[in-house]
């Protein structure tokens, strides 16, 4: 393969591109391509229908702050249930908290998770935890049929095109609501601001009519254009810097590259230009 | 000019691209090129020997976020000095703030100033207000020769490579800090936590050892590589948060796109991974 071989992603009118050194793997599922490559930079790259989705040098960011954000803010999360995350990252953090017992993976497709193992050990090295259990089922159809009780829930979605496009819609968070316990935090993958705002407002106002409180928390990260990026968090009455103890955290023992206490309390301050449009939904910090 | 014409920056194995459909001004000064383009989607940007300064759809950040930071925390600026900031924006938010009766901006390459002046007024809107003193001169020369003292100094620079290059040296910061009034905050670019982690450790270990307390605090654009960008804070003794008074934001009367009292305290807030190698050179919060 030349050397010069660069994967870009497309934005509008702005593109990033990544230096690639070998593809590892290229498939079509039954739902999206799944791409992973050898980046000159930026370790191992999962693409999927085009879109980076995680770059080993940095996924440690996503997935800190998708995990341990909400983790830190329920008191004593033991069920977690993982909406989409096929390439692992998401199950390995919250597995890395001692008093979660059980966690219930459901990814929509099989090719992501099997690309991951085979590709991705760095993220896909927990998928055979004893205390996971991975369903490879479509999120939307489980949490409708599900009667099983949960204390977080982590939506780890693509974008809201092709398989994802269901789980930025009012029944499934509906359903995600019913499933959760009384004390119960649901975060969902936000978008960017920059470039996804009527989508970002669009979830932001589902999920607060359903959930009694709903937050934004951004990060940001070297993969995903525009730089910075958002999650939603909703929950049934628990606020997430009033109920949140810095203490926990050392007390975990656990070490993180990206997320620590001080971050948690400053990732829910967002931007002038990203909170201005969605005051009308949001809970006060 | 055909449509599919491309302005790219690259990092690394790292490329950021903005659709171009006009270029409005290209010339080479003493001290580096100077480009201005009409892009399709980020408004006209700026370019400094082919790395974006600015985009008029998010120049906001960074002006915002050099400014608006250290204003707040002084309990009553009054005079500021820029170094560099040719292209205005940082004089325009400066001037903003009422209470500020002198500013004086020293930028290095008239080119930056002129060009911007014709093509970006969106920046360049303040450059001839009255409060403005704009000296076309090495800062770093005028800083070892100037006697006159100031409460707040911004290093609004390119990147330390060029002309930049000796204001990350620590003459500089020891010229700054005879310039400050006793309660003076000097805040400077302070580059990529991902992408220039030795500078960013040198620039902090040299401003540590002049001044009494050194922070770092960040942002996100949507024009610089790898989304996050940090600035420097260092002073005589304030402390940016415990100094911090967020009624003040609200009394000055003045709306910001992307600062706002929330974020203040935020963005102090680093990664564990940007903080751990400063540790050593850092105030705590």
């Amino acid at each position: 393969m030349k050397s010069d071989l660069w994967v870009e992603e497309k934005c509008g009118d702005y593109a990033a591109r990544f230096r690639v050194t070998e593809v590892l793997f290229s498939g079509q599922s039954d739902f999206q391509s799944v791409d992973v490559v050898q980046t000159a930079g930026h370790g191992k790259m999962l693409l999927n229908d085009g879109l980076v989705m995680l770059t080993e040098r940095d996924e440690f960011v996503y997935h800190d702050m998708i995990t341990h954000v909400p983790l830190f803010v329920h008191p004593n999360p033991k069920s977690v249930l993982i909406i989409g995350g096929g390439d692992g990252g998401t199950a390995r953090e919250v597995l890395r908290h001692a008093g979660v017992e059980r966690v219930v993976m459901v990814e929509i497709d099989k090719m992501v998770v099997d690309a991951s193992i085979e590709h991705l050990p760095q993220t896909a090295s927990e998928l055979s935890n004893e205390r996971l259990e991975l369903i490879i089922d479509d999120g939307v159809a489980f949490v409708a049929n599900s009667d099983e009780k949960f204390d977080v829930v982590l939506v780890d979605s693509t974008d809201p095109i092709g398989p994802a496009q269901p789980l930025f819609g009012p029944d499934f968070y509906q359903n995600i609501h019913r499933v959760l316990n009384d004390d119960g935090i649901v975060v969902s993958q936000g978008e960017s601001p920059w470039y996804h705002q009527e989508m970002q407002a669009k979830l932001v106002e589902i999920v607060s009519g359903i959930f009694d409180k709903t937050f934004i928390y951004n990060f940001s990260n070297m993969g995903y254009p525009g730089g910075l990026w958002s999650f939603t968090f909703a929950t049934k009455g628990l606020h997430p810097i009033a109920d949140f103890d810095a203490d926990r955290v050392r007390q975990s023992g656990l070490n993180f590259e990206y997320y620590n206490a001080d971050l948690h309390k400053g990732c829910f301050a967002i931007p002038s230009f990203q909170r201005k449009p969605l005051e009308a939904w949001l809970s006060s910090l």
